[in-house]
This record gives structure tokens, C-alpha cells and sequence, in this order.
């Protein structure tokens, strides 16, 4: 395949569910050309709570699907999946491009605050494998990082209960846990894509000095250097096209999903794929 | 197999995690000595947000795993395995007994409250099928149902968020929800096995006035009528084994299942299988 037909393939962006459209989103907006393949395996979600070989397994049968469509690149748009599986999924994707959210969320990070203490919040799995600490601390040896695990941001964001006196005090009681003993965040970083749907009320938990960093632009931005790097870029001037695959519950897909990608969507705009 | 023998075979109880426990602890103390297998299918949990036919396989998968320790009966202790997945399991089981966890919560309610107005909380699944509202109904034609999913409900409990702001907060949201139209609850069922970690919560926002019900009383009251009409009671004066299976997550299981089962467990009191 030359560099000119790899052009019209798709672009590949795999999640556990709905969470990832916010990449997805990122994405289309930095590359509008692009034709994408976005997978959702919402049969197994969440995998913020699994173990890494049962994450690892899950992303391998989603990626070995999404291989089946010719894809010129794989974007992991899930943090637990990035965090556990992607050595794995760079070995059976090669050499096909495989990029995921944990290092350019953690590079945001450094960029907007370097030397500064960073809390990260995200999945339980993400938390225990400290995948963000090390992707920081590689990068800026004077930072500080704590990673916190906040499974009900999770539930809060596909509830749709984004605003208000609930959101407002699940917030509070997770940051305060994290500043027990006077750990002061200079960034916040979302390390779930549940969590931009949470931004706003993050934001005016922790004030103006604290920078929200999220993975979804700087991710974009990742994936549209890596392709111009390798002639990989979609010519032309037409839209690209968009097909969303899901494992399980198309219908809940559709509802919970149209918030995430900040357009509504029906049944009929995804097909289901078993893995 | 003759009767007497039947009485030393353990029952198998299957949930989608560790909610069951809830259930499994009811049996054990209505029933010391019968030897109980529990198999939590952590894996794939929850099954509150997948499809039917996801949810029906899952099932079937774990109740085949069951059936290798020749189970003298099977108890669905999963709100929404039980509301999906029952006929297909009394096939699959027969002439093994199985019992889940609808018909008995819907029973008591019924018995607490004749020709009353019930309020389910339960998961997404579970309020789909309308299970609930079909057991009561075909017991107390009289009687009003309303059902409501409440997803935040079973990550409160997961977190171990059960008493304080929040989870009032959370709890007293859904029922203005359920609320909206003057429907006042004679009861309110906790149709998921998580609830009964957040009766307390749950009691206090409704008054005394209303019953909350759940099933793992009756499910063992159940069990045991059951196993008596077959000759099929465990004998003797010694305490039954407990045998903890889990298909992913066995330190997570430990923690959070220690809440539900309310006793401590560790990493090696569970057994780790693949379905």
C-alpha cells in the first residue's frame, strides 16, 4: 500500500463505550476529511474496575475487528486501555500507528504547568497501573503527580447529571480526599474521557489557578502530526465519513453516546459487531 | 441421584458481581448448614446496562460453570439476570430448581402492602423489561407500579458512599423523580442487590409510613421451602462450606464484596475461573 491510497483509509478510535466520542469529537473538528471508524465495546464495559489481563484481552479482540476495516491508524480513546494495553496493541497493529490518551494528556500537562504537581483523576484500573505518574515524571522529573480513582464521575456523566448541587458536592468530596495532606494541584487532569462532561464543575470547584486539562485536543493534535509524518493525511476537500460500531445496546449507545459526541444520535447510526 | 444424596450437593448462586452477596448472606443465615457455591461473574459487570441477549448469554455461560459442581439448585441472585434470563435458565437447569430474585421481592411487597402503590428502584435492564410490575400485577391486580432506574445507586454502594449529603442527595433526587405526578409509594422495593447497602439512606428520605422491601429474606425464605418439598435440606450438625468464584478482579472482589457480604474477605478467599 503506498503512502497516497493509505490516505482514503479510515482512522480507527476504539473505546470501552460512549466515553471516547469526546477524542472522536476532538478529532473530527482537528481532521474534518477523515474518514473514522469508531468501535465502542459496550458489551464489556466499564473496564475502569477489570483486571489488566482481561483489559488487554478485550482491546486486542476490538482491535483485531477494527484491523478488518484497513484502518491507517489506531487511536486508543479509552485511558484504562491506553494505560494497561498499549505495548500489546503496538505489537499487533505494526506497522500500523497506535496512539493513545495517556501521553498526550500527560504532555498537556508538563506543557501548561512544568515543575508543577498535577492530580490525576481517572478509572481505578488507570490508577493502580499509575500510567499518567510515569508518562509525567518521564518527561519532567520535578513534577509531582497524584492519581485518584473516581468511579462515581463515571456514573454522574452517563446519568447525564453533569451540573448541580450533586455533581457540585461528588466533585468537592474527591478533591478533597486528594488535598488530605495539603497536596495543592497546579493541573487537574481528566483521565477518563467520562470526565470532560464534568469540566465545568471542576473548574469552579478548583478556581481559575488550576489548569483542566483534558486528553481529547492534544490527542487530535498527536494524531494529525503522526499522519502527516507518514504521508497519511486524507486528500481532497470532501467530509469525511463516520461509522460507529458498538458491541452491545445500540439504543443506550445512541442516548448516552449523543452526549459525549455533543450531537444526537439514533439507533440507526450504529451497528452492531460482536468480538 | 436419590434424595438423601441431593442434601450434601452445594447451591449454586450466581450474580453479574458481588451485589449478590446480599442474598448469599440471607441464605447462609436462614440455612446454615447447606454448602453454598457463588459464582460472581466480575468480568463483564454490570449486567444493569447491557442488552437482553447479552445479559441471557452471560448467564447461561455462568450457570454452565455452576453445573460443573452439581448443584442441587440454582439461585439468580442478579435483579436483572433474574428479570432477563429466568425461562431460559429453568431450561437449561432442568430438573435442577431455579430461583431468582424478582418473584420473591415482588411477593413480599405485595404481602407488606395489598393494593398498593409500589416504587422499583432497580437497574436500567431490569426497569426495561418491566419484570417487577409483571410479578406484582399477576399476584395483586389492585396494585399500582411504578419503575425507575437509578444507576448512580449501584456506584454509591460500590464506593461505599452509603450514609451522608450525598447520598441522601442521590436518593432523594430519584424519588422526586418517581414523585413527579403525585405517585406516593405504599413501598419501595430495592430491585437491585446493591440497594440494601443504602436502606438506611433510602428509609430516612421516605418516613416510616412506607416499606422498603427487598429480597433476600424472601429468596431465602424461598430456598428453603424449596429444598424442603424436594427432601433436598442439608443434614447433619455441621456448618456448610462457602466456596467464593469469580471470573476477573479477585482483590477488588475481596474489598468491595467484604461491604456487601458484611464480613471481611481477602484476596485468597476467592477463586479466580473463566467462563
Amino acid at each position: 500500500m503506498t503512502d497516497f491510497d493509505k490516505s482514503f483509509a479510515p482512522i480507527g478510535v476504539f473505546d470501552s463505550g460512549v466515553g471516547g466520542l469526546t477524542v472522536l469529537k476532538a478529532i473530527r473538528e482537528a481532521l474534518p476529511r477523515e474518514n473514522i471508524i469508531y468501535l465502542g465495546d459496550t458489551a464489556r464495559l466499564p473496564y475502569g474496575t477489570k483486571s489488566p489481563t482481561s483489559i488487554a484481552r478485550y482491546a486486542t479482540q476490538a482491535t483485531a475487528k477494527l484491523l478488518e476495516y484497513d484502518i491507517k491508524m489506531l487511536v486508543v480513546a479509552c485511558n484504562t486501555a491506553s494505560a494497561v494495553a498499549l505495548g500489546t496493541l503496538h505489537a499487533q497493529m505494526a506497522p500500523v500507528p497506535v496512539i493513545g490518551v495517556v501521553e498526550p494528556g500527560a504532555l498537556a500537562a508538563v506543557a501548561a504547568r512544568p515543575g508543577g504537581s498535577h492530580l490525576v483523576l481517572a478509572t481505578e484500573a488507570t490508577v493502580r497501573l499509575g500510567a499518567y505518574g510515569k508518562a509525567i515524571s518521564s518527561r519532567d522529573p520535578e513534577a509531582r503527580v497524584r492519581e485518584l480513582s473516581c468511579e462515581l464521575l463515571v456514573a454522574l456523566a452517563e446519568e447525564g447529571w453533569t451540573r448541580g448541587d450533586i455533581a457540585d458536592s461528588i466533585v468537592r468530596r474527591y478533591l478533597d480526599e486528594a488535598e488530605e495532606d495539603a497536596f495543592k494541584p497546579d493541573s487537574i487532569i481528566l483521565g477518563c474521557t467520562h470526565f470532560p462532561l464534568l469540566r465545568e464543575v471542576i473548574k469552579t470547584a478548583v478556581g481559575d489557578d488550576v489548569e483542566v486539562v483534558d486528553s481529547a485536543g492534544t490527542t487530535a493534535a498527536f494524531v494529525r502530526q503522526t499522519l502527516e509524518i507518514k504521508n497519511g493525511l486524507a486528500l481532497g476537500s470532501e467530509s469525511g465519513s463516520l461509522q460507529l460500531l458498538a458491541t452491545d445496546g445500540i439504543t443506550r449507545f445512541a442516548r448516552v453516546g449523543g452526549q459525549f459526541l455533543g450531537a444526537p444520535l439514533t439507533a440507526e447510526d450504529i451497528h452492531l459487531v460482536d468480538l
